[in-house]
């Protein structure tokens, strides 16, 4: 029946369905909303990512995304300069900051080492990392997703960190917090074992 | 610690946030998705919505949204233009198209009366509706929502109509179709019993 949708609906649903999560149904209710919207309104929403995607680049520092050649943490001197903690993406220091317990600075690698992907070390921003590490540094912790890959990138960096006698650590393993012992898997449990701590 | 955000990352995700359904978490997360895409793409879905927003109005006949002065159903001379289905709005349209079971034609109220919010007879489309049936008409079909506000708005409609001598129909009310008696509330089981039909 598709037929009898205009075609303007039907073109903003497509952009929407574009967006990660965000599928066919949920697409056409946001076109939809947009539709009904004034001119202005869409107008501002439209040059807002634009100007949003045009006005963004990478931390020279950090690698972060930011709208100035250094990020506000890297430029801030109340942080801590010398642990860095490496992230996948600028989305995992957003998840690192809410939680208000980290003051150093971080490195956004944009990315995970994956063969199968055809992903490697060329790919991802290792060599603006080493580059940072030949200043002064006392730690740095691979704050990679427990995946695959990201337990991949987390030990094949620290291989090569090692060696220049800087400390590299790693997030710990365990329960979620407010989770329960019967739901948790194998994994996770044997390691929340193994990494248990005196009380 | 949105202190430490970069400015264009929250524009982006503020405007993400404004769309229905859509909270600030997947707000962001939207916007990081943006800024990681070519320029040419967010360009793209850009332009694409405000082309949509700007192209569209609404189809003399049946006020459903249109690129054109009347909308493809109104134009299709296959569809029964004696048999007037009368929604809310225009994504109720897309509902009743996707059944495949209706061969009429549409009208769109945009909006539902509600005193409570202010909205009266002159804020929704009922005049346009009332000059169509002047025309040759069989039956008026009111399918607004099965809410309060949806069962006034049909009430008000079908009384101004009765007297032209024009039939005029409700949707059926009863169980959702793969639905369990024991979950149904007490109005749909109540409704579902009284309008039981003949096996």
């Amino acid at each position: 029946m598709a037929e009898y949708n205009s075609l303007p609906l039907v073109c903003a649903a497509e952009q929407f369905a574009k967006l990660p999560g965000i599928g066919m149904k949920t697409a056409q209710r946001l076109a939809y909303f947009m539709l009904n919207q004034p001119v202005e309104d869409v107008e501002e929403f439209a040059s807002e990512i634009l100007k949003a995607r045009k006005s963004v680049k990478c931390c020279k520092t950090c690698q972060n995304f930011t709208e100035r050649d250094e990020c506000a943490i890297c430029d801030d001197e109340r942080r801590n300069q010398k642990v860095i903690c490496v992230v996948e993406a600028p989305k995992d220091v957003s998840a690192i900051e809410r939680t208000g317990g980290f003051t150093g600075v971080y490195h956004v690698l944009h990315g995970l080492l994956s063969p199968i992907d055809n992903i490697g070390p060329q790919d991802i921003r290792i060599t603006e990392l080493m580059t940072r590490l030949s200043g002064d540094v006392d730690e740095v912790i691979m704050a990679t997703n427990p995946t695959v890959e990201g337990e991949a990138t987390a030990t094949y960096i620290s291989r090569m960190i090692k060696p220049m006698g800087i400390k590299v650590t790693r997030l710990a393993y365990g329960l979620p917090a407010g989770s329960a012992l019967e739901y948790a898997d194998d994994v996770t449990l044997q390691r929340a074992l193994e990494n248990r701590n005196e009380l």
